[in-house]
């Protein structure tokens, strides 16, 4: 498979089609990022590396963090967590209470904005210091110890975070937030502020198609088991309410952030991560979607 | 692989544990099965065979026959299908009424009810004899001339499918459902009804493992794309509300029915189909799942 | 007071302003109603009577109906009904099957279309000829043996009745339509189907303003106690989503229906009907809302 | 009529009967109230007054307060208060999100939390020091300059209040709160952590018998248009999704709070206050509930 040639000429057909997508403008630092920016990074397992485009400019990666953080909270806890959560896609919006309430304060999964406040709760509990600590397991997973957090992104987010404070202290009046939600939206809000370029996050997430770890180092982040339902979870949930579009179209584990970034995992494979910043309707990249959506049609692999 | 062995050894496993199901009661038919039955078929693309238990034994496979009405729709009108349903998880139970209110009779999937309801609308609006052009579909794809309906357990399930009759008439109401829905109804129920036994369920699926095509006809079925999307869909729908659990431990793309089956399907490899009467809370086979959960867990092998 | 001048004086004023609603399509024969009609008919239990514009014009007074059959019930039943339906407002549109799913097919109140069809249920149970002995006991309460059903309305609404066949057979997948729904939805839609003109339509429900009898007939049709619940669950619930704003307006127990027709109570005093064809966004006559909004201010009476 | 025998009548049943209502246990102060407390003052605008039981004992009026900050905000801006809430029922419990997010952040009406912390925001926005405030417009509606808030109260119910916090940051994050909502928060607690005793209750309230004016003092509180609006909102809205319970069976306009307290208003007659803590599964006053519902039965009056 020619994945050099094939990638290159789908980023040029989607760089020409239209975007009809439009940028996150409800956190302002994110409405200030260039529109136009469009990069793809490919990482395989065979330890063939493909950039194209604006693959070295940094992102805020925002909800793809969900994925990191589950992915500490699980190795530390194991199967423990999913007394606190479910795995079964939500149906509705990213950041819907209705179901919240419905559901007496055990959000759906852990890639809902409710999932991912309880698993920041989780860390918050068994980490001695939340922030350095999950910077630390980033640097480690990537093998890059130059990743950090954006404190203006964090603080931009925080200034507007209401509907996020409003989840936070919904699940906490259920008992499912066992720490001050302050604290617990401040963990949040500053994870979701992590920044890396497309290549920083093809090779960060290399370890779930290689069946939990990286390339070269045999200690393993996650067991194969764990692995393996992270990436059932990113297929089933990793979308929002487009989760079963993109598992149709795609047919890879994938995220998506507000940032405008996705990643998408094919096991066993490779890792790919694609980053332009206008978002369709719902919340996900439109050119970043399009580009993988083209990109498995056109290598005829897929999961399925 | 040893598929044999390791069927036989997990089939002992889950026979011998205690089954915490209960038969369908809703469908008087339904509840005079018997409970203890279980059964396994697994039919592999390299042409390798091999059931255990109750294997042999006939059961209404109910809403599995939805992934056959939508293979047939999809074939004759490809991608227009969706312009009268989603391909979203629902998130609900598989009969909810509140998420075609808000979605304006607009089903989000095909493997909920209302979704095989506009199913078969679609094919009646198609086809000249709906249950004759039906029947020949799946016993061409199946290779099994054998097959029928059966109108006791049709008989039965329209005595008091007062709920399908409901959403029947509510999406007819939004305009999304051209035929009479009595005969809509008529269709669906009879659909359902459909006989196999569990070898007949695997031989019948195993299209869709191999990417759309029977093992010794050249004639696709669907295409390669279509195959894929289908799986995609089992993979996120096809559990009703338990569709991420299944994902998550199960790991294959699969449709269960009321009546206590299962098929999966593990693209390129094999479809496995599984038969045990009493269901878990969701509505799904509670030996059924259990079966398929030890499976991938002891092959160590699923599509992620 | 002079009720006479303030009549004249409302409805002239209401007649010049401008009409913003329209006419109820969904069912054929009422699209087919002169929009321009307007009529309003006071009947006091002093015995004073007045009517102005189109009073003695027929028209079909639809959910208005819903009153009487309660009443009608309720007369045979007592308080037993209750235990088929509620009392609360609904909160939501008048045909919603959101809160009947959350609340197992118990209907909010008697006024929604899915408390009237239980009622209808209830009374298909106790009577022998149920159309010819409902429409007895309205000519009776009416003292107007001419009242009669309208069976080309009847019919019409039979024919795109989806939404209220949806409801009826979903309540029946509950267990809370005892009778055949085609049955129910029969004596339903028949019911719906009454013509009356204003004056009809104000004498007939002078009794809920007269501690439940008739003018000149000391029979009760319903005890004090149950004429003053009627009017409690006509203030609370009588205008649908829309029960609130009545209310808040007028302050008078009352009750709207498709075809544009209201009644209104004023306990002790008076009861008053008025018509206009063209309906708000929430269903509700506009017109017959604004007439009696300016009724009630310029009269400074309500019960409030 | 001898109000004086029938109260004393009705309360000797009512304390004798069953208490089956639990204390509420959700703010820690309200949990160590005397659950035995029974109490009941009557003030009628021709100046008799009784009072029975414990109707000199202070208690925490908790949500009846809704209904005075309401009379403030309505004073102060008249009916442009409803640009930012509505006047229904909302047929779901008192601190429901559900419905705030079908509503994009519009509460349904002021009685519920949602609708009063609205409220508690305009006044926020008007008033110089919102605290003493409406501190001296109570003092002044009652003629008691000795009535004031708990800051224990308000300090044990702002430690849990978490589900109120997630309710204003939720309106807030569809801007529906102007103000910071961590003060409107902490104007709402204190407002609700008013204690009164029945007496001071049925005086405080009296004036919305009264066409909006205290008895021996001329000057308006609210207009006569804006007391019978209060009253109809009281009447549709009172009692969560007990409201149309409790004009079925009392059939006057009323408000309850947690703390065990309910006022009903008879217009033009009269008003009374009823304390018992503990409540019914709907969160109203259980004792307080039964002696309205036989109080009104042998006055044989209501306002219907």
């Amino acid at each position: 498979m020619n994945y050099k040639a094939i990638i290159e000429d789908v980023y040029n057909t989607v760089r020409n089609e239209e975007d009809a997508g439009k940028l996150a403008s409800y956190i302002p630092e994110l409405a200030k990022v260039d529109p136009e920016k469009f990069g793809v990074h490919f990482s395989a397992i065979d330890r063939f590396e493909f950039g194209i485009g604006d693959y070295r400019d940094k992102f805020s990666i925002q909800s793809i963090t969900k994925v990191l953080t589950l992915c500490l909270a699980y190795k530390i806890l194991g199967e423990k967590i999913w007394e606190r959560l479910g795995v079964e896609p939500s149906g509705t919006p990213f950041n819907s209470l209705i179901q919240l309430e419905a559901d007496k304060g055990v959000p759906r999964n852990p890639f809902i904005n409710a999932g991912a406040l309880v698993i920041c709760d989780i860390l918050l509990s068994h980490l001695d210091n939340p922030k350095a600590d999950f910077l630390e397991f980033i640097r480690n997973v990537s093998g890059n110890p130059g990743l950090n957090y954006s404190p203006k992104i964090a603080d931009s987010e925080k200034s507007v975070g209401y509907r996020n404070m409003a989840l936070c202290y919904f699940i906490k009046s259920f008992g499912n937030i066992k720490n001050d939600p302050l604290e617990v939206l401040d963990f949040y809000f500053c994870s979701c502020s992590l920044e890396m370029d497309c290549s920083e996050l093809s090779r960060t997430f290399l370890f779930l198609a290689n069946g939990g770890r990286k390339l070269f180092d045999p200690t393993p982040i996650l067991t194969k088991s764990q692995t393996k339902r992270v990436n059932a979870l990113m297929q089933t949930c990793g979308f929002y309410d487009e989760s079963g579009e993109f598992s149709f179209k795609v047919g890879l584990p994938g995220k998506s952030g507000v940032g405008g970034g996705i990643i998408a995992i094919h096991p066993s494979q490779y890792s790919i991560g694609v980053w332009s910043p206008k978002l369709n309707e719902k919340g996900n990249s439109f050119k970043g979607m399009k580009f993988l959506e083209y990109f498995t049609t056109n290598t005829q692999l897929s999961i399925f």
